[in-house]
């Protein structure tokens, strides 16, 4: 913010300049290197790597507490396995289109859009493959090929698992760092049931991974069910997670299918019931990527650079030794002694011993947003103290008698302030729509659409009426939000009360 | 072992027929299901992948403790960055040929056979893209691709680096899970340096972090410095570590690469030295994959299943409580107790309390080859024990007072039984090749070469007498092992006094 040191640095502004501040932050900090030769196919840096790995982690925890087990796929798929798929995703369209019951329809024609957006191997080494293989965009089609091996009776359900692995899309849209990649970091948990009650009940376990993850990374969400012609091919339903970014573009950094028994209906996917019957599986999947620490680095940031939830922050603490020429005290052994104490105590502790102005060593640690600085010079060590200094803003000395506490409480203070940083933003981008008037059979909006916002409103109505709200304000149906309206409203389009709150987004 | 059960089951019997026995037990024991539709790439399933995930979490440790820092690179490499890597190839197979310095030669042609190795995507959507892409099968290129815009002076070096990723190779031959597969889980380190001298010690750490993983995973190795004409493209020599299977071949489970300055040369990486001159870095690469894990399987399973070395068993302990009618003892509330003791002395620990029959239970934690097996029945409370069963033979009763001490020295006792059967193996299986005789210029073998054998001889021949050897024993040279004969010893085929100890084996 006007630091000169900073402008020749070249830091854009965050607020001025979203769109070049983001890209130029994510090299800066050296999370990412975007000069590898593919576009879209970023090299991840040690601390890109490790800040993911961090979020990973609290993925496999979450996992583990829920009785998830890891498998690993192969990355490749036969072309003739996705028979089946498009034959359902076929089916289900025109099923929706003509309103009828999908099972009453046989469809044989490949519709899916799916071809189109991945990468195929046809050739290894010097031969043509007889049958083609693409990289996995997702892996249902690979895993549902293994799951009527792996269930036979209900003894054998619930079945789930989940990997991380790298996925693929052949991205023709602009790329941005961790939001639009051609490889995905990804993760996705797929789950057969018995029935579809536990099947729904299987979403919302996973809704409320998603907030406990969501409130850890310190990021408000919007979870949205999505419209019908934005659920996931083979859905029975779709539940979106958005983060809101700061420029007030939603980024969907997770998502919950209900697949009833589409998909294994497609698939054979059946078990023996209690009465020696063979029934159709009810299936889920939760999928999140990389985008979850796209949505990290740009909510948090500011003009000096990221700031990273003390949570997943691969160095929670810096400590620089105040090097003073004339001194006897020996600060860098204090230093790795404050060091060895925290880390006894569960933190990511770095000192920074190197020989650097502390103007250097300063600017180096806020552009890779490290929550808690402590300064330890002979004055501090003097006084028995280290000198914190709060990624979020404030300075105080701590007690090195008491460090252990005294720095958790400051990591928890930073993750505070940006939670409440991040629903103060959530609060002033969620407006009421403007309202809309139907004269003579022509609707029309009273009022403007404002950029960076995002609307909530009361709807009871028909699809038309949806076209017509997307296309009066150029936004995109997030769905109905999970968070309803606590009292029925009027309908925006129909006046019919309701509690139904849809939200509407300029989306990534 | 002749139990009725077993044969019923149908595990082939080890020693008799290895060959059969392998592919069995890593489907018995839920490694991976191989019933995926692409010959080579199995699915992992949990149980595999833990105790993958285990070694993984060995080489992370070791990674750490040297300073080495984790990346993520791209799995596609586009064609065009390949032509710098086969200028090099080609370069130093003709210097080799002719016996010339590889700095004098300018040569233009394709030599590289790795193309024939790769797995190709040269269409993504509905287009063929301009420039064809491969899978990696090993990440040179991509990396070296850029270290030139990582390193710029003497203090960016040493760099270390290291990944673990999918990486793919089209087999030809048979494939075998772990052994030989399609899509490996491969790890891989690579370095960069100042001096050639700082590259040669890097090898050396990387052997001492072998050894120790080795020791780890209780598997024997030999370390020899491959051969020339089995030198890696690129290399000024390359070391591999290989396993000795149970049928007496030989297994490389990891190999280094010291590549001096010739890799730098081809991808123009340098850095500013003291004296600001422009030098180009000495470069190693250390690589290990899920071969570790086939050798673990291989080694040491028996014709009950396998046996998990304890250090990376996915569960050290199981814990059987003994369900008796007519007592009230809950053994499996019990049974939970001494698990959460175990466990918070940080032991994978399961407590099976399925309501079968005991033989049942003990047959599948026996086919996973958990180490350690307690049943707790009322009876044994009443004593204040726990029965433990060993994997590696042995009963005793162990007191639950003291049950992390003693469950500990019960893991080191079957860590050191594999150890010692695997010591034992290998001086079983390695022999002094039988002597050759040469009149009047013919040579001739006098003795036998005998299956599952390696063979271990002095040798400061040529390359011609190499030649002879492995025509006459239909073996392959490993090289010279790192562990030289402590006295000199005349040469096989020269007479010449050498420690130099040259190996012989089928290979894997």
């Amino acid at each position: 913010m006007g630091n000169p040191a900073k402008a020749k640095r070249g830091i854009p502004s965050k607020v001025e300049d979203f769109n070049a501040w983001y890209p130029f932050i994510v090299e800066a900090a050296d999370l990412v290197d975007k000069r590898y030769p593919i576009k879209g196919m970023d090299v991840w840096r040690p601390y890109g790597w490790k800040a993911m790995r961090q979020i990973d982690s609290l993925t496999h925890k979450e996992m583990d507490r829920t009785g998830h087990e890891e498998v690993n796929f192969p990355l490749l798929i036969p072309e003739d396995l996705l028979e089946k798929e498009n034959a359902l995703v076929a089916r289900l369209k025109r099923a929706r289109e003509e309103g009828v019951d999908p099972d009453e329809l046989r469809v044989e024609e490949d519709e899916a859009g799916f071809k189109k957006e991945v990468y195929w191997v046809k050739h290894a080494g010097e031969n043509e493959l007889d049958v083609p293989m693409f990289l996995r965009p997702t892996s249902e089609t690979a895993m549902y090929t293994m799951f009527p091996l792996w269930i036979r009776s209900h003894k054998d359900l619930p079945l789930k698992v989940y990997q991380m692995v790298n996925t693929f899309r052949y991205e023709t849209k602009q790329t941005r760092s961790f939001i639009r990649v051609r490889e995905i970091h990804f993760f996705e948990a797929h789950t057969a049931h018995a029935t579809e009650e536990d099947a729904t009940e299987q979403i919302q376990q996973d809704l409320e991974i998603v907030d406990k993850i969501m409130n850890i990374l310190c990021l408000p969400i919007i979870k949205a069910k999505r419209p019908i012609w934005d659920t996931f091919p083979g859905a029975h339903y779709t539940i979106g997670i958005d983060a809101i970014m700061p420029n007030g573009r939603t980024l969907q950094v997770a998502s919950c299918h209900h697949y009833q028994d589409q998909w294994a209906k497609a698939f054979d996917i059946t078990y023996e019931n209690l009465d020696a019957k063979q029934q159709h599986v009810h299936q889920t999947t939760y999928g999140m990527s990389e985008r979850l620490l796209g949505a990290v680095v740009g909510m948090h940031g500011d003009d000096s650079g990221l700031i990273m939830p003390p949570a997943i922050a691969p160095w929670q603490v810096v400590i620089c030794p105040m090097i003073r020429k004339n001194s006897d005290v020996d600060t860098v052994a204090i230093s790795h002694d404050v060091a060895d104490t925290l880390r006894n105590a569960g933190l990511r502790v770095h000192v920074d011993s190197r020989d650097l102005h502390p103007g250097q060593k300063y600017y180096d640690w806020e552009i890779k947003g490290v929550p808690l600085r402590l300064d330890i010079g002979p004055r501090d060590v003097a006084e028995g103290n280290a000198f914190a200094t709060k990624r979020t803003g404030g300075k105080e000395p701590l007690s090195i008698e008491s460090i252990v506490s005294e720095a958790n409480r400051c990591l928890d203070d930073v993750a505070d302030v940006l939670r409440a940083r991040s629903i103060q933003h959530m609060d002033d981008v969620i407006q009421p729509l403007p309202a809309f008037v139907e004269i003579d059979g022509v609707w029309s909006m009273q009022g403007e659409i404002e950029d960076g916002h995002i609307y909530e409103f009361a709807f009871a109505g028909t699809d038309a009426h949806s076209e017509i709200i997307e296309r009066a304000t150029g936004l995109t149906f997030l769905g109905d939000a999970t968070d309803e309206f606590e009292v029925p409203q009027p309908c925006h389009m129909t006046g019919i009360e309701t509690t139904r709150r849809v939200l509407l987004a300029k989306t990534y």
